[in-house]
């Protein structure tokens, strides 16, 4: 352990000499690929504003909740690790101290991809040479700081050093976009594109819904005070977002349901909600409504609709008082997708202008309802392992349980869906390679051929992403 | 790729070289034993006219819903494939228009089961020396067709080519069974058999249930117009299949459940449903009810009883006005047996003569449910993967699922389940690879001897599935 | 097959030999560490009385019902096997015929982890030289009846031969735990542990609830004529079982659900319960509100909680009458954890004082449920795989489905789960065994260091099963 820390070349390739030997000439294939990431959450403002990142606990330990929920769960805080104060408990402002309560629990995250991201964000782009411990916290906390100060670590640097050819953020459907125009100006117009996301105003029984249709009203310039303007509201600002260069919509409901409701019904629970009468069942009812309306403006627009549900968001609520959402206790649960994705097949699943990417956190569908579904309706693309399933095993189960079934064509292609700028490069290779060992053992199972296998290989980490989210 | 298109002794077998050498003896012990296909879908009348097949592609392309739904899926249509006209778009007439098609789409199978059947099919049965591309598929075609002409390629001729020594079709109720009644006087009588399949008379609300009892009634010369005459029409048709060589009956039912009713409710849905006024719930209740009815009477004389639910059927609307059932739209759903199967397994479950085999899509429940179950009761045996799931990765997970709990001796031995005559020798020919892999594992792990493994291997080729349908 | 039979060395290690090397030496390190048994179902009169087993049958074959409902399966019947009578079928008498028909069917073992156990404990434990067969019964029986004579094989002294540390049993809520007290007298009270086991008490429309809570009252003292009076005895027995050296307790409810009662309506149902007019809808309210209970106690008093929900018991009606539960005929149904559990870890998941481990039947939800909770709630940790998956494969995908998200820190450690105590060192083995092999299969991989995997193994062996279970 005295030897400078060193990625190992092979790594999470398997292990099977065999089959690791043909699974190093696919990788060696796809490893220089550029990298495009259609679906993400890096803020918008980072590459508008071009501003040096933070400090190190600020950039890799305090946003990332995948990060700081392992550390809660072996007792840990999250005011301890930078994450807001409570009525009796502060926020760690020292990002030093947050830093070393970092490594010193880097033993809670072996076994995961939280690891292996972390490894090559270290390693790679960082040139750190010491493996995270209680002893090496301070050293390493020097390292990464003294790089975030260059600016070759700031984000638009990062966009070339990364080899990222296009990057989506996500924006408020009522969003200006004027990051994204200034962007634009300087160049960055094709390369960072932004993506509509309505969920907030789909889901009229939340408290900011009013705030959101405010929101919305103001942004479309449209009054939104009945169900037609909302509609004419929300057409507006996607024709404004495919004019800023966005190619798709994202949602992510609870449920999968997509079972319309007649014009006068989705008026009454409309005008109901603005009147602050509307009940949950009803709201329940217009949200899967809305994932219809949403694919038939896709239809008309061209926008890619993406669609991940199914997950149980803020399952504490002690912490979501205290620190609001996304902070770790978001917790997936049983989703059906046969019968709730019907209705929008049935109506657009054939609609030679409709595009419809669905991800999942519940893996039992892949093989029963979500392969077979993307291997019949051209409109539908199976999306990639998504959240707690973008990880190396979980990934080739993926692999192998929507492959038979779907093949490789009615897959969209990987997408990393990250807030963690720094871990792009990592989550891109670590899909890399993990496709190159599934599609190695298919070789050497002599159930493909290799350069099959690379052309593959090529089209899941590169070419299928662009090709899934065209320009509308 | 310029060298002729053969394929490898070795593929489906593991990759680890410890592994694959085992398990090149395990399938070599297999490989050459006869093929017992007894849940098939077959045409009865290919065997009974032995007429020659069409061209190739009436043969490969337009019957087979795997191969046409992944086609439609990346943008073809099902009447440019030759299936059926729609208002706006005539049906292809020019088979090898289709067959460009599909050599054209040949990529789009990569991974699937269908390319490997589709391979085995064209270099050992067909002699095909190209593989499939726009390129290759006017020279594919004229070699396809050559060897159709021949008297070798009729379908008695191949039974013998693909020693297949007994195999089951399915019929209904009502049929009157002189396919096989000629197919007996040819001397196939205990080569061909029948299967009863009884589904569109157990589901009183579908809009072909009058015409079927209509049939059921002329073929068994009772009349149908109460509950009572119907079960006694049920049981004359099921001893005329038994006189007929038939060993099963097979049920598709979308639940597992088998809930009995009692007499007086079953008589009066059962009146209801003749007087047209069933409702959804009352039909529901009544196939559950007709499960467990079947059930009985297989306690009774003897036929094993299969059961595969799962599949919601149909579920684009337009592709089924236009083209019918069984055109690649039906989607696997979540599917409960512990507490569904419980009526009838509580009440036959240990009776001596009930055999009871039950197949599923939902892949989640092998080894939850389906597993425990049919390593505590006699009567039950877990059937092989089915459809979506008979596939080599997903034939290893039910292996792997299964095996653990339920063993050996509780699962029925494969079965093809297929309508593609040409596929048979290639999906017995996988499975048997697919098994030989699992087990060279087990004895690689020393979990399993080596003459074990052989032993098991023979088992679940042949021997199973002869001995899982005894005669009644 | 002529060969003395040995156990190979390597036995449940991967295959491939890369792998196998590794995992050797991880094995090397975990195979010789103490066992540590802080869950299962020995009889703690086995220590208490130390008095020798019986017969080959009554220790291996009558009380194991892994082995039972396997044997039938295949056709044997309980009363052959010794285990009760029916109104027409006597209980055998001779061991030797039961142990000559559990030797004639072998064979149905293979394949699953009964036939590992056995097999380690025959050739490790009873010295035996030659593999079960209807041939060989006689002769292996002789030689086990003849160890079972000699005073190396009392309960007592298997403890200290299988290098037993600890050893939990688990009791009655309202046992007098006299057999511990003694235990204590003569040295191990800190040696056999009892576990508090309330679930006929919180279960109030059971048959048998009257004369538990009878057996409360007397046990703790307490006239339990009222909810609050029945708290009270629960949390006086809690404090009893605390003072014996408990350190957990076992709930095996059939659903998750934990949602508390207001105490109002937690009175009616209970005062309902005792004048015997209890709906089957309270009582199922009423057990998720004792869960809820349950864990408000362990805050207080420091037990562990150990919940394994899912399990339909006594599918079979005529079985259940004839000979009680536990036959064989409990099986999973599918089970919910993300909302059933919210309200219990809402409430408690984050107090400093309380640890409970959730084990399950139902594996779809190891990845998309419980690692997902286990990872972020301080209090809960995810159990062993259970039951019907505490076998080699499953125990494998326990670990690649669960460890991703996870993580091994949120992991309980090994239980065995069991009340075959000649098991008890087999399962240990082989838990170690599949666990060097997942590990070495992370090493190989490059995804953890070789010495990483050590410590984790050690504590997934030995220090994570007693660090989950402190004394209170």
């Amino acid at each position: 352990m005295s030897e400078p820390w060193t990625l190992h070349p092979d790594r999470a390739l398997p292990a099977d000499p065999t089959t690791r030997e043909i699974a190093r000439e696919i990788y060696a294939s796809t490893r220089s690929l550029p990298i495009v990431s259609m679906h993400g959450h890096v803020p918008v403002e980072w590459f508008a504003d071009d501003a040096p990142f933070g400090d190190p606990a600020q950039l890799f330990v305090v946003p990332d909740h995948y990060l700081t929920r392992m550390l809660v769960s072996q007792g840990e805080t999250l005011p301890r690790l930078g994450v807001g104060s409570t009525g009796t408990e502060a926020v760690e402002q020292d990002p030093r101290a947050i830093w070393r309560r970092f490594c010193a629990g880097w033993k809670h995250f072996r076994g995961t991809p939280t690891r292996y991201w972390l490894e090559h964000a270290f390693v790679e782009i960082f040139g750190v040479t010491q493996r995270p411990s209680a002893d090496t916290a301070d050293a390493i906390y020097d390292q990464v700081a003294a790089r975030l100060e260059s600016p070759e670590f700031r984000p638009r640097a990062l966009l070339d050093a990364f080899d990222i050819e296009v990057i989506a953020t996500t924006d408020p459907a009522w969003a200006s976009l004027e990051d994204h125009a200034r962007l634009a100006e300087d160049g960055f117009g094709d390369r960072v594109l932004p993506t509509f996301r309505p969920d907030p105003l789909l889901h009229v029984d939340r408290e900011t819904w009013r705030d959101e249709i405010d929101l919305l009203a103001r942004a479309a310039d449209v009054e939104v005070d009945e169900y037609d303007a909302y509609l004419e509201a929300l057409r507006v600002q996607r024709r404004r977002f495919v004019e800023a260069g966005a190619r798709a919509t994202d949602h992510g409901h609870l449920w999968a349901d997509t079972t319309p409701l007649d014009d006068a019904e989705a008026r009454r629970i409309f005008a109901a909600a603005l009147a602050g009468e509307v009940t949950a069942d009803e709201a329940r009812a217009f949200s899967g409504h809305m994932l219809f309306e949403m694919a038939r403006m896709s239809c008309e627009d061209g926008l890619v609709m993406q669609l991940h549900p199914g997950v149980l968001r803020n399952h504490a609520s002690a912490p979501f008082a205290a620190f609001g959402p996304d902070k770790g206790y978001d917790i997936p649960a049983v989703t059906e997708f046969t019968r709730s994705l019907q209705p929008l097949l049935d109506a657009f699943g054939h609609h030679p202008g409709f595009r419809f990417i669905v991800f999942t956190v519940d893996e039992d569908v892949y093989s029963r309802e979500l392969a077979p579904l993307a291997g019949v309706y051209p409109a539908m693309k199976l999306g990639a392992p998504w959240w707690f399933l973008d990880a190396p095993d979980a990934m080739r189960r993926f692999r192998e349980a929507a492959t038979e079934t779907a093949g490789f064509s009615n897959l969209s292609g990987f997408v990393d869906d990250t807030r963690a700028f720094c871990s792009i490069p990592a989550r891109h290779d670590l899909a890399r390679r993990v496709d190159a060992g599934y599609l190695a053992r298919l070789v050497a199972e002599h159930r493909l051929e290799q350069d099959e296998a690379v052309e593959v290989a090529g089209d899941l980490a590169y070419r299928s992403a662009l090709a899934s989210y065209p320009q509308p």
